[in-house]
């Protein structure tokens, strides 16, 4: 497996995995009825953002997008959001795509990585995120509703560098 | 004092306020380089979001935009954001705008409203929010460059109804 830059080719097998992830409404507050076009415009970062895949031979197995949390007065910090194919979950490709993330925030001079809204009852993404150093800094409760748990919180998570 | 709608007529005097605010880079997370007509697409928001401003006669004092925090699963999640004009400050501008905005949220169905990058040196704001029942849920340390204080923390603030 290798983490590299999307190219527009990897399109179908990126948007089957977003379509997964939003559709199934546990993980991510995107909205269900997410189009590709929409999606498209969400995931495939400009510069200075970039978007990444986790490539085994052609085969797409999770992606990652990345780029500045706010603007102006908050340009020093860098977010990023990570989607794996489900059918490619607990081999790392996770922590593989988290690991790129933060190595090119580094290079790009951030002070720190934030994550806006990570779901608290996704175990896997909260304690890969504690592995790979960042810590919650705050839960915002009942802001997300699981379609079977109901509401739960989501989480800031913090990594200064 | 009265809040009420945004209206076309109002926005020479809403973007005074905002252009204002943004330059000085004390309070807000936004391009100190914003033009006018980015902001007005930032600002006024379209439905089911909603614009406001405090009006006294014909002078605009402040202004609030207001609507959903984040989408789908996270769609009963309320946000909004407030400025007032800087002669105008310590009369209740704020805290006007941000009733009127709890209300619009409370009659819309709303569960809660979440303020997602409050400046935590912004000791006006952070009281005027304590005060109509917010409380810091977590403050992501530095994440904001103050040009005199330099890197403060900013805060998410919640308030559920």
């Amino acid at each position: 497996m290798r983490i590299r830059g999307f190219a527009p080719e990897d399109w179908a097998q990126v948007w089957a995995i977003i379509e997964d992830v939003v559709r199934a409404q546990e993980t991510f507050p995107y909205d269900p009825a997410l189009t590709a076009d929409e999606a498209y415009g969400t995931w495939v970062e400009m510069p200075p953002g970039r978007t990444t895949v986790a490539a085994d031979g052609g085969r797409v197995l999770g992606t990652a997008k990345m780029g500045t949390n706010r603007p102006g007065p908050g340009s020093h910090v860098a977010t990023a959001s990570f989607m794996v194919a489900a059918d490619a979950r607990g081999r790392g490709v996770g922590t593989a795509l988290c690991r790129d993330a933060l190595d090119w925030a580094r290079q790009h001079g951030y002070a720190g990585m934030q994550f806006n809204a990570v779901v608290e009852s996704n175990r896997a993404a909260v304690e890969l995120y504690r592995r790979e150093g960042f810590a919650v800094v705050g839960t915002v409760p009942g802001a997300f509703r699981h379609p079977v748990l109901g509401r739960v919180g989501l989480h800031v998570m913090y990594q200064e560098f």
